[in-house]
């Protein structure tokens, strides 16, 4: 019979794994890949500091909460890469058994809570989901400017795929999704990201 | 003339080198050192799993942020290492510049605020930061038992040097500081760890 202590435990230790999950983006340097968890620590900081851009009023606490667990799913599902239409085919099925494992290691009441905030946070339906992906998508957007736009080129990504992926911020927040904006102009004048209109 | 945004790009930008301090513990699985932005991702985490077994009631999203921004400091003045006294005498000098310059990115509304909690943390004088403190200690913990204490071991930790780190966690948690201690049994019986007075 496990305590909920030793069932706590057991999903905290197995969170270890999130730091062996490697996204696609690069880190800020360019120096290697980033992982899953170093992105969600990075993107809740950026709760509390963004909040005030998101003009329907969000719960910070709730956000944060939102995105520190919004990825810990790719413990077993693995980074599923936004510009790969093959492998997002079944992706919701891969992450939603990921969850029933992982979530469910913990005692009722906070499987439930983590579960509940994980699926509104895929769902994208409320204010504080919609802040929430905005800044997921907002911070890959930063780290794959900075690092020059080197996991893009490696990738073949363009700048109509960027626009798309970045189209949600706009909803959670005109000032961010202004800056995206100008960043995108700016990668393409750089050379970072291929707009193929201009062939 | 910088706007908000500006500012608090420039702090969130620099955050990305949070990802590069590796710390002396080392993954569960022992593959690699874990690094600071992980290493506050993952004690983020713990803290509404967790918070039931801190009998003075803290605040679980005021605790959450101040893990979150707790090690940023580390960005300038790299990880002090806890067993290793000289690195010590100078390290309250070495963050509080850093502190300085990092928070300094903010409009001056979050720098305050961020420094604020900061500050709470290393004071360790509040219900919130003795939590704070105790899940940050325990993680490391956590993470060196699991990985056979080769990181002990390297650093030729004893028994007596981790019993006095995780003293604090008996004021913050008593159900907590019971499975550190028989962590550290344990630990000792499977030889992860030097218990001296045994010689």
């Amino acid at each position: 019979m496990l305590t909920r202590l030793d069932q706590q435990l057991a999903f905290i230790l197995e969170l270890d794994k999130l730091k062996g999950v490697l996204r696609r983006t690069l880190l800020v340097d360019g120096t290697r890949n980033e992982n899953t968890a170093e992105h969600s620590w990075h993107i809740a900081v950026m709760v509390p500091l963004l909040a005030e851009h998101a003009p329907p009023p969000v719960d910070v606490a709730r956000v944060t909460k939102m995105l520190l667990v919004h990825d810990v799913i790719e413990i077993d599902a693995g980074d599923t890469y936004c510009y790969d239409p093959a492998a997002n085919l079944d992706k919701a099925q891969r992450e939603r058994r990921a969850a029933d494992r992982l979530f469910g290691l913990l005692p009722p009441d906070q499987r439930d809570d983590l579960r509940a905030l994980w699926e509104e946070f895929e769902r994208n339906d409320t204010p504080d989901a919609r802040f929430a992906n905005a800044l997921d998508r907002f911070q890959a957007l930063l780290n794959n400017f900075h690092s020059h736009g080197r996991s893009w080129q490696q990738h073949h990504v363009t700048l109509a795929q960027v626009q798309q992926r970045m189209s949600p911020i706009a909803v959670a927040s005109p000032t961010l999704a202004a800056h995206v904006q100008s960043l995108l102009t700016e990668a393409v004048q750089r050379g970072y990201l291929a707009d193929e209109k201009r062939g």
